[in-house]
Order: C-alpha cells, then sequence, then structure tokens
C-alpha cells in the first residue's frame, strides 16, 4: 500500500496543500490503493528520510519520492496498466507548459487573494512558521497581501483565468474528453483555497465553475467531500 | 501543392502574422511541399472562399481549411505517415491550454510592446485599415499604447514570459526533446515583433532567448532567413 504525506491544518482531517492534491488525484485516477499520513509544515525531520522539506512525498515499496510531478510520472511509468495519467505519452511534454504556469502564475494569483486566512487553520505548532516564512518570501505582511482582494478577484478571474477559461470553453477537460493529470494540477490549485479559506474565487456563471464541479464529482466525490476547515 | 494565404507588409517578402508561421512551421516540419500566397488585411474577398476574413487559410486538393490550430489538426490527421506535429495523439488536448495562452496572453503583452511600429511597414492600402481596426479593438491610439513599453518590456520578460521560462529551464522544447506544434506556436507569437519592429523583446541571458535560437536554426533558417520590414 502506497503512503502519502499530505499536509494538514488544525483539524488533522483539513488537508489543503494543491500539490498533495495532485498526488492524491492522481493515485485515485491510476485506482492505486494508498493511506495518508497527517503532515505539519514545522515536522521536517519526518520526511528528511526522502531528501526533501517539503510534501507531498510517498513511500511505495522501497521508493521514496517527492514532488509532485515527479510522483506523477513516477506512476505513470511503474503502472503503465493502469489508466494512464497523460492520456499517452505525447502528453507529458506539454503538460508541462501548464504545470509551470500553474506554479508561476495561478498559484501566487490565489495566495494573494486567500493566504491571510490560513494562519488561523493551521495547526498551532505551525502558524509561527507559515506566517514568518511566507512574509519573508512575499516581503509584506500576510494581511497586506491579500488588503485589496475584493478588486484583485476581479482580474483574477477575467485576466490571470483567461487562458484556462479559453481552453475549458472549447474541451470539456484539460486532458481533453476526459480528465488527466493537467485537470488534477489545476484542481489541487483550487483545492487549496477551497479548503482553507471562505474567500469566493469564481462566479458560478464561468465555465471554470462547471468544469469544477465536474472535477469535484470525480472518485465518488473525493475532492468535494474533503472535510473543510474552520478558522480556530 | 498545398497553398497557403500569408499575411504580407509593404515588401510582399515580409511575412509577419503570428499565426500564419505556426502553419508555415507546422508544414515544414510536416515536410509539406508548399507555396505562399502574400495577402493583406484589406484583401478579405480573396479569401471569402473559405468562410473566413483572416489568414492563415491553406487549400489542399479540394480543401480550404482556416484557423491555425484547425489547420494543424487537419495536416495532422491528413498525412499521418509524416512526422507527427503534437508528439503522439496524447499531445493534442494539452498543447490547447498553451495555445489559449499564446493568444490570451502572450500576443497580447507583445502588441502593448510593438503595434505602434506596425502601420509603417505595412502596404500602404492597409495602414488605415490596420490602425482603425486596432485602435477600436484597444479603445487607444497605437501610441499610448506602446508609450510606457521600456518599462513595460521588464514585466513582459519576468512576470508574463515566466511560465515559458520555467518550462524551458526543465526540457529543451515546449514539445520536450524535440520541436512539436507547441514550439511553432510560440515561435509564431515571436516571429511577429521580430519580423515587423526594431524593439528587443528578450534579453541574450534568458533561456527563452536560447530556445529561440534553437528554433530559428530549424529547417534550414526558415523562420531566421525570412525578410524583415524596413520602416517605409
Amino acid at each position: 500500500m502506497i503512503r502519502l504525506y499530505d499536509l494538514a491544518g488544525a483539524d488533522p482531517a483539513c488537508r489543503f496543500s494543491p500539490y498533495c492534491w495532485r498526488t492524491r488525484l492522481a493515485l485515485a485516477h491510476k485506482g492505486l490503493e494508498h493511506e495518508t499520513i497527517p503532515w505539519l509544515f514545522t515536522e521536517k525531520e519526518k520526511i528528511a528520510f526522502a531528501g526533501t522539506k517539503r510534501v507531498p512525498v510517498i513511500i511505495d515499496g522501497d521508493h521514496a519520492v517527492h514532488d509532485s510531478r515527479e510522483i506523477a510520472l513516477y506512476l505513470e511509468a511503474t503502472y503503465p496498466d493502469r489508466p494512464p495519467l497523460f492520456g499517452d505519452a505525447g502528453g507529458i511534454a506539454p503538460t508541462r507548459f501548464l504545470n509551470s504556469w500553474a506554479d508561476g502564475v495561478m498559484i501566487g494569483a490565489i495566495a494573494r487573494l486567500i493566504v491571510s486566512d490560513l494562519p488561523p487553520r493551521l495547526a498551532e505548532q505551525d502558524r509561527a512558521y507559515f506566517r514568518r516564512s511566507r512574509e519573508e518570501r512575499y516581503g509584506t505582511t500576510l494581511e497586506a497581501l491579500t488588503a485589496n482582494r475584493e478588486k484583485d478577484v476581479l482580474a483574477f478571474r477575467s485576466v490571470t483565468l483567461l487562458p484556462l477559461r479559453l481552453t475549458l470553453l472549447r474541451q470539456k477537460f484539460l486532458g481533453g474528453e476526459a480528465p488527466t493529470y493537467a485537470d488534477y494540477i489545476v484542481l489541487g490549485n483550487f483545492q487549496w483555497p477551497r479548503c482553507i479559506s471562505d474567500f469566493p474565487l469564481l462566479e458560478k456563471s464561468d465555465p471554470i465553475w462547471s468544469w469544477r464541479e465536474r472535477m469535484l464529482d470525480l472518485f465518488g466525490g473525493l475532492a468535494r467531500n474533503t472535510p473543510v476547515a474552520e478558522a480556530a
């Protein structure tokens, strides 16, 4: 059975890491049995064996793999008899661009809308670490980052998400007729705000909303039915 | 022999449409013999037979096809024995996202850096049409759009192009080990400013510059050796 170290909040059942969600959805897509191990930001030593300080980390028999994309490629190569995560081999390289956009553009834009909502929902031992490390990274307080979010969310919807919307106006899933790892990357990003913040990111009239509804239904509602954090 | 209606400038040898470049590169990739027919913005009636007002349009025997992505899909389906444009079938759907980004984000950002350079390089009969239609679209003059380009180009490089850079830091081409249609989409976008403006978009230290150099070398220097427009 594969084990996945999965970022957790104050409620250990609340799992909100966009990168861990990519892995959970990839494991579900492959139909691979797994268990998740709740992990906190400040528990670096628990995953040191894998040579990383960040989750997701999976352990599959003798193999430890970290980094969500590396895990997806590992699962694809190791379980070729299971449903393909990238459509087929031709999907791996072009999915890299979407991955780069999701990590380099989309996540940062979401952070500016919700990051100040995180601390009260984190385990107590993680709160100071999270605030210090993120305020260092962004060069300002979490509250200053999200101060204009009522206005910023309009640009997030119309500008940042435009390439996603243009794609989903023309095909049912990012992977085409059926979801692939491309879809799990972006749904993972949306699970982050969905699980840890009440701030509404999407409008119901947006084709991206409809796509997300389809995605939340997958695997018996895996992503829909996950516990959502209450502020402490 | 396939014929391609290809947007031209005051010098009929100067071809600068990003969308036509995608098609020219796709035809070269497939090794398909073709000739190009120079076409001006104001010659809508010459392509009306294809049910469109925009190039590229190709004629292949009895078939007329328009829209660069539709042409790529047509070539892939019609000439499956030639080198695949999308790696393999699994590449088609995820390339849609890059296509949406290239059309919805990258082209608009380039326009704000170079669009005022176009009129003096267009055929005389196209100049008023181009200015009027673009100023309507953007809601301001071409000169106002590019007024801050010395500053805007810094954000273009560091922010707009980030997902491209992150991808090319990790793989040689957008298509992986070898160029695919994903690469032709983005090179096409870069051919637009390269052929019609002197304004420098990229820095030599940028991995995107190195990738573009590799791309300009393809097909005997097809994209590198194309005539560049002088201002009239």
